[in-house]
């Protein structure tokens, strides 16, 4: 059984705990659930912090053995070489995932240190946005 | 039956057509025969052309009665304010799409005047980009 | 009788065609026939074309034989040196024309290669910019 | 009947007075005779002005009670923020006006700190500029 | 016998046509036969467009039976990542030619998208810079 | 008794006086009465000017002998070097002061020219600034 | 009674702890018990990191309970989006402190991503820049 | 008799009145004094404002008659397109002057607008700069 | 018995541990026993964390006591002015160091914010940087 | 007889010398003997010195007498403002000429400081290049 | 008896000896003549070299004994560090000289390595800049 | 016996030989005594010269034969492609090396034109700079 991890990065712990007209009423927790049964034939793990280095701890721990890494660093997508070298070193291959459109905000949010080390990128479709990443992965 | 609709911008229609090694060996007609039987329940449209204006035509045309547009505007994707403005100025939702992840290429591939008026944006996973477009408007 | 003629680019067909609260409920045509009603002492060509190179085909065409062109090349402002070039090799004198005041948009709106090979400049003030550049060229 | 106000940036008293070569051999106050006579119908105040700051009193002092000012701020155009500030505190409507094409000239020409903050801008038709923004405020 | 082409960009339809004391008094046609005389031993074909995507179209079609092509690509040297894209695309090697020296310009005219994929450059000879891109592709 | 002064820039004069609902209902004269009862041990000056150099003037005229200088100095903060040089030229300690939140607001008012010449500064807290700036410098 | 918290970024911790001549010999917790002392009123909470991350949890933590926070980001003000987005997703209003002027400093420092989503800033006061912030929020 | 005047610019005023140990213990009159009695064949006329406008209001006013004028604009040097224009716009011709050598100061005075209208630049010299730029009118 | 201390940054664990082809197939551990070995009369701390906020945290620890710090902060040396605000405010001296030569790598490799703070810079000798820095601080 | 002069600059004496898998197995002295046989009619001499003033030196030498200088100043084509000035200070026409494509090297090679100064430029023929330029100056 | 020297940069050996229309009829040694007779107390030393490191040489040679530098680096002004350091490694002051107004030429000629570690900088009077820096070292 | 050798660019001559309060009191001949003292299994050769050319004649001279070139090419470091071309064309492996630390100085001094064509640098460490590279070298 083929296994795939989801990163999340800063404050995407929020999502659907609170301010819902904002985040949305579902919690990634809640999304998850729904995303494993859609595909009972793969693994699909979940990891979230605030801490950069955390995230490149837990990249380098799962980065061998993976099928996949989906990413969505948040904040850390435009600030972050670590991350990046990160993913760089780590075998298994890696999809950049945004809820929101990103080139349609701040300027500062169009640069990003991860994108160039992934295989994609997918972006601005909220929650769906991580289904098709596994859809990619798995080139459904 | 929902109406999309796909437009290719300059140069994909060398797709399938020479140099296998590098463009595949699928022509984009083929994976659109593909494309199609996989999603029976909508009807797929597809236009290409080389030339900027046309693309802006072609978007005027279809572009308020279409449930959802997916544009890859090639090399226009970097150069266009026309596109841009066609795709502002419609009523059908878009979603940029890429073979290749562009952010991986040369700078001024970076740069993209399509991305902030989509609603999202697919890169990297060439042909299935196209898949996954479809999948996002139908939210599977 | 002298001939003046107006050149207009890509999306500006869409003028009340479509979408009159943005756009106006007037068409660039119903508009023409007033501006001509009102100016009956000298002809008043016009063309609209999506297609930068057919612009740059016209400008050639007219440009040594009328009296002036107005000219709102739309999105081509910013990003066609083509549409300089012709216009810098016509004897023809230009007035450069916009609808919005192109200095209240985005900073790559701010740009404008038609500019500076114009005698002058009007924008920010609807279709009425066409008739203040056929003043401006009677000197009314 | 309403009262416009035109009110010119420094070095611009020297018009006509000096140098007819450049300047042309008409001063601005016999223009001023000349735009009057032709538009009875409304008030044409005038300001002129080589001091920033009074500049900035003048508009604060007409700025309410107006129905237009048109604005020829010279060098300011492209320094004054300040300028702009009170042109954005007002509630007259505003118009840029400028005698030469200031696309064609110097680099630090191009920006306008004015220009976002009116509703348009007529440039490049020497003092025949202030009469089309007559025009332009009268729709005429 | 070996077939090469020559390929122009916009504007450069004016050649010889009108403005004698500007663009010379030899068409491009008339250059053409003489450059063909001088050259028996290979076949040289022309086009001109001002069309950015027929260009691209063009290159595409000859791109690969051309022993080589000649592009001036004009205005659209500085902005077309388009015609790059076709250039890269094709087997035929391809010599990038300007009439004029363009370093000698305004600054916009020094970025060229085409020249880095061809194998050389030759700018500043007039219409005398084709017949040194046959002479570079001949080795005489 | 110590002498503290208020120093205004362009467009600070129009608080209160009109348009309320943007600029607050109460005039900085009345903000000032009420300020000085709120710290009878000290004098407070109040100076404002629409003109840069009658600033410059003013800073000059109190800057040896006030022990302490607190500046508004509005769109001037952006713009002006020579407000920067009184300052610095005098032996009276500044703070510099805005309304509103500078970093908030357009990216040509996030460079200041006053503020690498001031001890600190205070921002964002409209009228309430100034008293902060009192605070500060009797270290309340 | 009102919750406030002050949270410290990195290298503030060493305040009066070390290096008397260049952070001064007080430390951060005896500058608190004066604080608290004096505003009897409110509740003052208190917390440092050095680690990004740790600084992300604590403003979501706290962040929809408190009245007011007052943040001193120290080097992460410079380079820290991932707590600017923590402070933008919470509801509790912050103040942004310095205890320098950081506009007198490298150029580095001149960039903050922490001020924009502030309601304002205060610096270079030392450790007074904090209670400024408390009678900012008090409207003392 | 030839005329000549020198134009000082804002806190040019300060010279020699207070802080001796940085601005020089003679007052700019004190110079002028000892520079006219060595140049006794030629009348030097003085202005100083700290007033952009009315430095722009003085350059109109003696421009067409003075046989040279010895400008330090001192911070407008640096942000004045005002006082540029002036002096393009009179006959005298113009010698920039400057009491410190402003290349080795901050980067913001490296750039002049006065210094490409002037004949020649002199800076670094104190007030001897004047006396120079006197030797250089009358080719001592 | 002086002491001295190896910090490395994000991603340095990984050395000799996995994919030898890369980065060696010695880890940093047997590196350091060689390196004791060498160096018998000083003694060599070593620490390694992926988070910034740990490193400066290691930094003030030790920042005071030792004869010399070497640290090799990875993907931080380019985004943490934290770690750089703790090694300024240490007293302990620093030397940079880099396994590769990170001049030749990207763009954004090439901007130190560590280097500036330390005494000296050593990069592109593999783990023998490591061995130079112990040298350059004991002057061997 | 008509006499022409090629001047190389820095790192061209190694051509044919050394490392012919990188600079081909012909020294520049070889090519040249084929060159001038190919060219009897006129005469051509040559020059090479990597110090950038000897260069400068041999262009003020010969460069009021000769036909054409054709000059490939390799590196210093990039740097050199001096060579720059001596070949505008000439009666001398010149040709840039270049062995390699720089347009598809680094980026720091795309600036040129001779080509402005030159009437053409040709680069990318190897030592063909210099043959091109013969044929350029004799319009062959 | 002070020793005073005179260094000329590239190109300038050329001044007055041709092309006297742009040059000037006369050549710096006949100037030279002129300038030591109107300074018989002091000995004026002169060099001229087009060759970057012996201008290095040359200034490290006189540099410790002279009582002044005129330099007048010509093209080198604008790009070599090298003789900005061994100016700065000198105890002779030096005075930096342009025969134009360099403010009003190329861009590229508006930075000066050389100022900044100038005590003054005249430029703009022709040969007469060298005089008047003699006479700036005597304080005449 | 390997040899190496060490190449010292402009103003490094002076060294030791004047101002030892600023270069040591040591002639880099004296080090280079020392130096081959320590390491008497290897031939250490030297030069030095002001000029950029000169260096790029001795490191073709030497480039091929020599086991390692030690290079401190001073101010060239930030200006020359010469220099770096030379290194590039050559064999021998080069260590760029600095006495001080550049990081810390000028921003003109943060380019390094060598940098990226060197196995390694080395910086901030004054002459034991150089007998680190030896050891770098040697690997001890």
């Amino acid at each position: 059984m083929k296994k795939y991890i989801i990163i999340n990065g800063p404050n995407l712990n929020l999502l659907g705990k609170r301010e819902p007209e904002i985040y949305g009423d579902k919690s990634f927790e809640d999304f998850l659930i729904t995303l494993k049964a859609k595909n009972p034939q793969i693994s699909i793990g979940y990891y979230q912090s605030n801490i950069e280095g955390e995230i490149v701890n837990k990249i380098q721990e799962i980065g061998f053995d993976y099928s996949g890494l989906i990413i969505n660093a948040g904040a850390y997508t435009h600030t972050s070489i670590a991350i990046r070298d990160a993913i760089s070193a780590i075998t298994t291959p890696s999809i950049e995932v945004h809820l929101s459109n990103i080139d349609a905000r701040e300027e500062f949010r169009r640069t990003s240190f991860i994108g160039p080390v992934c295989i994609g990128s997918i972006s601005g479709f909220g929650l769906h946005s991580y289904s098709l990443a596994i859809s990619a992965f798995l080139k459904q």
